[in-house]
């Protein structure tokens, strides 16, 4: 109930970000499938610490291994267990902070529900739980043979890039480390995380992801539509503020007439407003949504804060944190959009007679 | 899995806006609770059609009949039944569009998807069901004692009402019907959606909604954090393209330094960027967050649209509808969120020895 | 959590034995099946009371009133909500009851429990409920086809039916009052049961089951093995005692040499001791399964017991009892071995790449 | 929905056999539990190979892991992650079987349910699983600390151990190599188990396990019944064929002036059918129920069956396998119903206001 994800393809996950190891188990994968090991670890690559310069300088491999349901390079319909160790624990970094409470940080809501709190970089509210969901949507993607998902920082505080994603040239994205396909974007945006980080201060942004070639019919309503799971899914990425998909808020000011997508005699809309989903299922066209991330939280600077006491204090990031997330957090919005479709995929085969 | 929501506290709805009933069970509701019955209707009068000039004049009392749970005025803890009645089922309405995918509607997803569609009123697409939700939300919040939950009308289309939400009397909500505490705006707002009706067509607007006096604590890291509950349980709101909460979307135009809720000794934060949840959990803070929703696809003006044959035709609204469905909305909004807390409330009490 | 049964195809009830109505929610019923209403009819009719001498002489028409999900004689694969009105609630044949708990009946582990009790006739404790199970697998059937299913009591006390089930015709126990295929067990039961009913006595019995033609395949190891599934299903039924499948408990007294199916070359076994599932998964041998009734708790003779306040009193049944419940537990069975097993089929369209 | 066990408490399990490790996730584990680890490694040490001659002679150490959720020894309402490395994998052992399917094993339901299928000894249908379910019980006794859940074998082939348990010293279970708490019976059926493994056969048996000190009020009707999640728990433990609780199968032989359980002015009763559970809720009272296991279906002895062409062969048991499953069962039924029974714990604690 409470560290699951999904319905059939259901992603159960574990692991601190201080502790020997995270992993989970990724259960109703469906049998006979070839995985392909090198697309895994290449997604973990790209959400990986320490692969620029305006990422976090922490160095942690991300190897998965797999434990089970994988029997001669294909799936078996078996739970699929895996680890990722952590290698690169330095718990250190963190012991300063014992009992102060971290401000914007989840030390002080864990400490009051649960009683207890694992002090250590965050514990189980660390990001480095993605990594598990980065390997679950990575094999997800493997269900998903003709979806092409494909998501980009979109702005950097107030840098944005402000070309509709029918201009952009996706194979781009990898191709500067602040994830923009477009060139000019991603200069101004580099810039400006490098000037932030020197600062000792973070940054927020947003990133919109985009699906094509989803065929019609995903989506589960009354509770489980397409774009209700999706926002659920891109909420529960650390430190997302908000979603919006087709229109989005911008919608929320036009009126019926300018915003209707007319059909074309193939079934297939003149506009896009809807972002590919009508009444909660997918309508074919592309599925695009956008979603904000705050700043980090830990900064490079003094701030007031107080400990499990209630007694005043001051705190100081240590530690080797991201000033944005953003460009990390790419892979991340890409592997939850994979396990997301990859479930209604299988849901969609059982609900015709 | 398909029409049920929530986790302890769940409700399993069914219904058509054009069948003889629709109806739902509200499952693990706790024992013992004397049950409000005037507290349910009245949130039913305050969703149902025909209340005022600026919503659909079709007129449907939507009395609830409890069916079961209840034994002399108080909670059994057995699954609470019940069902409204569709006395007003007007399907001729509808006759006209029996082959007819009218656009931005899901006419057209649920035909493929099912093979077969209700084509009376968009059958279970219609907005009817959220009856069914107030229903459910108005019992949560008789959990829910302290809690005090209010959502309002925050713009429509180009007008907003931009005062923060502390400086609103949310005792003048209802004072007006589009259901925004801040007169001069409301004014605004009815005005433009007199305006819009009489061309025939609708508009899109906002709702925000505040949840105070919520204890620290509730929200269940790491796949049902509150706010991640809570977006999606808005996203499954008919028309609704978007979801933030604390500084949602701006949040992401902001620096770490200006974001971070420094806290007082007490445990409360100056600021309240963070929307009073930290890492998926109450903080005791004011929850707050605003939902976005598009125009109403249903116009009374002449749109080009196609067929389940894929022939091209001409549609034209008819039957009663919402020029701007945010007014109405405002008590689903409210009921949503009592739902989703309720549920996490008990939850909560499984989560220390 | 609570009221909800089944994975994909799930029905979530409601509803007690004097209230209004009792009903429940059938989802993921697949799209486009044409609904045989009469098949639900004569199920509900071969569970109803008053249909023989044997049986309780209330009289229910229980008549189920489909509300949605339905449309023009087929499914839509929306959740159908149905109800069964209460027509005959005589609540004053257990208005004498008011605080007494009756022996090895619900009432006072209900009491203690939820600290409130419904006491018109056990409230949701009542076999009632079991009406709503017989309308789902009703349904159900009617997506499973090829699968036949067979139920038929094969004791009453001490009486058995000792024929293999492979002898019986199944078409005759329907002709007999006891719903025993073999005239002369048939005979020997109702003689039993009259016995036992002038005595203001009630007695226990077995039912066995045998589901044929069932496709290989259905089960899902490792928590949801088909015979697991099954166990739980039957054991939800009111007063039973003890579930075994396949060579069951004698099972236990033999060896491996004695006990393997062996293999035809056809993939079918020679002897099928396992019942037709191995490892949880249907091997497309006939499922067999034996269900154990305890005897009605409630008999027309003085017995003591307690009230809620502690104190020695007496009671003495009063209204319409079962003197065995098994005759009408017959169709019980066959619905929730339907519902299981539709549950599994459309699980299993999920498992395969 | 596939490999998870639990409502509330969950435990989510993976792993094979034969491959790297087995392992799962036990999520809902509440907040501030001191974790007695030893208590865990002395439930797998009575569940592992190779402890005494009456079992298997593999040598698996059985050392868990814990990879989360436990910081400075306490629980922290984080998912506990667990690994148990597969030591002894001897796949060659098996690898003369590869596509032979061994008569009463899952070999063949698992190759046509999956397309595929881990020939390396039985893989995920081993009964390696259930060391995942006695670490996992060992933590869920840890919740309930003072119910007492004593199992034992009560049958070895036809040698019944006939006391009742009220005349047993459960402290004498461990003390025999069979684990009968009966020490003439121990006897015997040590001696039958060792005859039969000299003749290269096996032989079924049942376990009887009595749970003590359960507080009035366990169990969630009407779908989540005390007995049926017992009894599904059971079932789903390899070779299980039947399920009994209470007067079981006896009871249904009996009259219902026999069977009721009358009441004390306690609310204690004077005999227990009922065992210990009225309406799916504990009453208080002792909770025991009774567990049917087929023999052991590898034989060293030759048998004809068919392989995954359909071609009569044969096959003659190879590597070490347990000539009769019940005396290492017994740590396992124990663990699945503190399982269960925690699992209720929690729910409860949610059902009234």
């Amino acid at each position: 109930m409470f560290n699951s994800f999904g319905n059939i393809l259901r992603l159960t996950s574990f692991g601190e970000s201080h502790g020997v190891a995270i992993g989970g188990v990724i259960d109703g994968f469906p049998a006979g499938i070839e995985i392909d090991f090198d697309a895994v670890q290449k997604e973990l690559d790209r959400r990986k610490p320490g692969q620029s310069k305006i990422v976090t300088q922490r160095k942690e491999p991300d190897t998965v291994e797999f434990l089970s349901g994988i029997f001669e390079g294909k799936s078996t319909g078996m739970p699929i267990g895996f680890v990722i160790k952590n290698t690169n624990q330095k718990s250190k970094d963190y012991s300063h902070n014992t009992n102060v409470y971290r401000p914007s940080h989840a030390d002080y809501t864990y400490d009051k529900k649960y009683g207890i709190r694992d002090h250590r970089g965050g514990g189980r509210t660390s990001a480095r739980e993605t990594a598990n969901w980065v390997v679950a949507g990575a094999l997800a993607k493997q269900i998903l043979s003709q979806i092409e998902i494909n998501a980009f920082t979109s702005s950097v505080g107030e840098i944005f890039m402000n070309k509709p994603y029918q201009d952009l040239d996706f194979s781009k994205t990898e191709s500067n480390i602040v994830r923009c396909p477009d060139e000019n974007s991603a200069e101004a945006m580099i810039a400006k995380i490098q000037e932030i980080r020197k600062a000792g201060d973070t940054i927020g942004g947003t990133i919109t992801c985009v699906a094509q070639n989803v065929p019609v019919g995903l989506g589960e309503p009354i509770f489980h539509k397409l774009h209700a799971e999706l926002g659920k899914a891109m909420l529960s990425i650390n430190a997302v503020k908000g979603f919006e998909f087709g229109s989005g808020f911008c919608g929320a000011k036009m009126k019926g007439s300018e915003h209707n997508d007319i059909f074309n005699t193939d079934g297939t809309t003149q506009s896009n407003l809807s972002g590919g989903i009508q009444g909660g299922v997918s309508n074919g066209m592309d599925i695009y949504f956008r979603v904000a991330f705050k700043p980090v939280a830990t900064i490079m600077q003094n701030q007031s804060t107080i400990n499990s006491e209630g007694e005043a204090t001051e705190i100081h990031g240590k530690g080797r944190h991201d000033p944005c997330v953003v460009p990390r957090a790419v892979p991340i919005v890409e592997a939850l959009t994979a396990l997301v479709l990859a479930d209604f995929v299988l849901m969609n085969r059982t609900r015709k007679a």
